[in-house]
């Protein structure tokens, strides 16, 4: 689809630019060193800036417009909602929040029938740690050292992400352990299942020596986003669901960005058949459209606030418009299959064209993930494994990614770039041609990227 | 204005009703035990059910509803922003975000002219503590008692309200001190001017005794809301700024709930003439249509984040579809002069109308507040000022108020009330001729409070 690109307007740009410098104060950033880019319009798969640029974005924003831009069918719903209820306080029953939540009940797995909304990812985990604790009457919460659940206190203390450290009150109830990750094992493992049987392991030795009576929940990503989309190898949740039954602990499964999709399933968890107790969602429920998220919860659970109040809450919880724009993007995610279509993708598009790339590129060490969820390791030595840049490098150590990053921006492609990896996370409903697009405007930059390496 | 009611039907009602309570978690409540009114519609100052009930709504929802349900003007901003661009990445220049960021940091006082953009208030408050805290490199914040920051886990913990205590972690870095509040006088006040002097001294004194040098911030609403609309006194505010800049402690106003026209004027700072260093702002901002809130920051902490990364952020900061509406309700109170009218409504109408219903209901203890913002406490015995149910009652013994409750909603009125007090906190572009028809049902309403005093 050839997107409806407006007339470069360079001026209206930086007009933009302009404002957004003398007043707006951007996430993650030095205030006074970025640039960012203005945007004029997006379509699809696609974005535009005011000179006439176009990108194919393979970063859906922050991993979450899963259904591209501007989906009419999302948009239309969106305004029909506004023009009807835009808004209403949460203790009420609205049609709008009763579908999206009874569509989103449907399709969790298992018993996690019960929806409490939030505005966005953070606060879904919030909420889910204080059920947890609620719910078993402990305190620690488990959590990966390769990790991002959000920005909030107790979210960024879970974090196991760089971006935790400034904001770390080294928070008592908190404790970090390693998932599996074979290309990088922690564990010394020589293949999945000994990676495997090996992170179970220690999981359990952490829990023995934490004390298992001490500890209300384990939350996981099920398939860890930011921090480098590690497909967890066969029967690791599992295993981690038999370890919470073993010792009376809630299992949580973060799905805010692996959910609504993005691995070619409805939910992750559902490509390693897995219940967890608890799911916390946002992103992919609505693309994003409105800002939305929430916890799925189980029967068990949610019995324990059936005569006892729930303590916790925020004024949007529920917000109509944000649900109206659940129920459409649900609705247009199955009647155009999306999600059998991001299967696809990773099946037969961007999987076998991302192995094609690292056969012809020596920077690339790991190619793994699934359904439009992949990341591409750029090492500068294969053998030693070695990062194409330091973890957590910054400025100068930095520059062989900043050169791969810009390199596929000058090329028309977006990138989703964290320390040593390129990120290839398209909408869910990508063409197979904008896939192919995008893989040629990578291999150009992952030559760049060849550059470095012994 | 009378809305258009849509006709009774019963049938849609219950199923709205039944599909809440198969799928929906709710806020702050036991599942099991609540009963939502299924909302059909709204619009300005009213709401209706399914079965032809139409209430005026004295809440304002949670208090955000500031220019009413539906407005047109809002409504059309929203849909025009949705058909073009409904969401965008935070690390961009997006011009509707820009355009929100320059109208909120015109009217916010002082030199607090960068805005970092949130989802809601408890974000907000999260990121203006870590602000606070990297700024200062101190890591204490003091909250009052009688207050409410939100539901994450710092906001929580922050907050005096007792929905605090079921996720009261004793969290590190967290002094909580009484503020001003005559009627209930902590220090055993007899006049304003003495609350003021005793409150600040207390202040200091708590400060003294915790150590300046490990103080970051000291958090405060600038009219606390749902702890009960206490004006603070003259004078107490400059105060409080005088003791930061003493020990060099960041200023946070929490305006949340007071901002944008509540109090009368854009921000409730505005009234006392005090320029804070943070304002944590959400609600009132767009009038909640879709979801958003933020922090306004001074030149010198904004300084502080120039060359090095503000370690914070979230999917959907700054996000377009919530921007245009905050463009699009600001413009609508300019247009309107809401503000200005919230004001004359508190003086001329509100306030005298509450202040004639008390001098006949001998269970009224105190009338309070300002523009649109205003409490009525209800006693048992106006000389011991015995509140009518206890402090946190809950069940039976929090009935009278339950009775009072009922009592309004039978009358067409939807109440906000929180322990012993009813709040009268309409839009801010209520009419004349709805004040009047709400204190006439709140006339009825006191009556049964009155049977319950001495
Ligand atoms: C797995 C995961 N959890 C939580 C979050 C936080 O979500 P939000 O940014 O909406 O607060 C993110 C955001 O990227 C995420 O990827
Ligand atoms: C003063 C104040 N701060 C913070 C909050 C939390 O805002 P939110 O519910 O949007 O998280 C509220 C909500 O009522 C509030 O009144």
């Amino acid at each position: 689809m050839t997107p409806h690109v407006a007339a470069p307007d360079p001026q209206a740009g930086a007009a933009v630019k302009a404002a957004d410098r003398a007043h707006v104060f951007h996430s993650w950033s030095a205030q006074g060193l970025i640039d960012p880019l203005a945007v004029a319009g997006a379509e699809g798969s696609y974005f535009w800036d005011y000179d006439g640029n176009r990108y194919l974005d393979f970063s859906s924003g922050l991993v979450y417009t899963n259904i591209g831009y501007q989906h009419p069918k999302v948009v239309a719903a969106i305004q029909e909602q506004a023009g009807k209820l835009a808004t209403f306080a949460p203790a009420f029953a609205v049609d709008v929040r009763s579908e999206a939540a009874r569509l989103i009940a449907e399709r969790t797995p298992g018993d996690l029938d019960k929806i409490f909304f939030t505005n966005g990812g953070a606060e879904a985990v919030e909420n889910a740690v204080r059920m947890a604790r609620l719910h078993t009457g402990r305190h620690k919460v488990l959590s990966a050292f390769r990790s991002y659940h959000g920005a909030t206190s107790t979210a960024i203390n879970l974090t196991g992400d760089p971006r935790r450290w400034a904001s770390d009150t080294g928070t008592a109830g908190v404790v970090r352990f390693w998932a599996p990750f074979l290309y990088r094992s922690p564990f010394y493992s020589e293949n999945e299942q000994q990676e495997c049987e090996r992170a179970l392991a220690h999981l359990e030795d952490t829990i023995a020596f934490e004390g298992p009576a001490t500890i209300a929940a384990i939350i996981l990503e099920s398939v860890p986003g930011t921090a480098g989309i590690m497909t967890p190898p066969p029967g690791y949740l599992a295993g981690v669901r038999e370890i919470c039954d073993k010792y009376g602990i809630v299992f949580v499964l973060d799905e805010v960005m692996a959910g609504f999709g993005r691995t070619g399933k409805w939910f992750a968890a559902d490509n390693f058949d897995v219940v967890p107790d608890l799911i916390t969602f946002a992103k992919g429920v609505n693309s994003g459209y409105v800002p939305l998220g929430g916890v799925a919860i189980n029967a068990e659970i949610a019995a324990t606030f059936d005569k006892r109040p729930y303590p916790g809450g925020m004024t949007y919880s529920g917000h109509p418009l944000a649900c109206a724009a659940a129920v459409a993007t649900i609705q247009v995610m199955e009647d155009e299959k999306v999600v059998e279509h991001a299967a696809h993708i990773g099946e037969n598009v961007l999987g076998p064209g991302l192995r094609e790339l690292a056969e012809r590129h020596p920077s690339v060490g790991d190619v793994r993930g699934l359904g439009v969820f992949w990341a591409i390791e750029l090492v500068r030595d294969r053998e030693t494994r070695e990062p194409l840049v330091p973890y957590n490098a910054a400025g100068e150590a930095a520059a062989p990614m900043a050169a791969v990053g810009s390199t596929m921006k000058k090329n028309g492609l977006w990138p989703f770039i964290n320390m040593n990896r390129v990120h290839a996370v398209p909408a869910c409903n990508v063409s197979e041609s904008e896939v192919k697009e995008g893989l040629a405007a990578l291999d150009v930059a992952l030559s760049v990227a060849d550059e470095y390496t012994a």
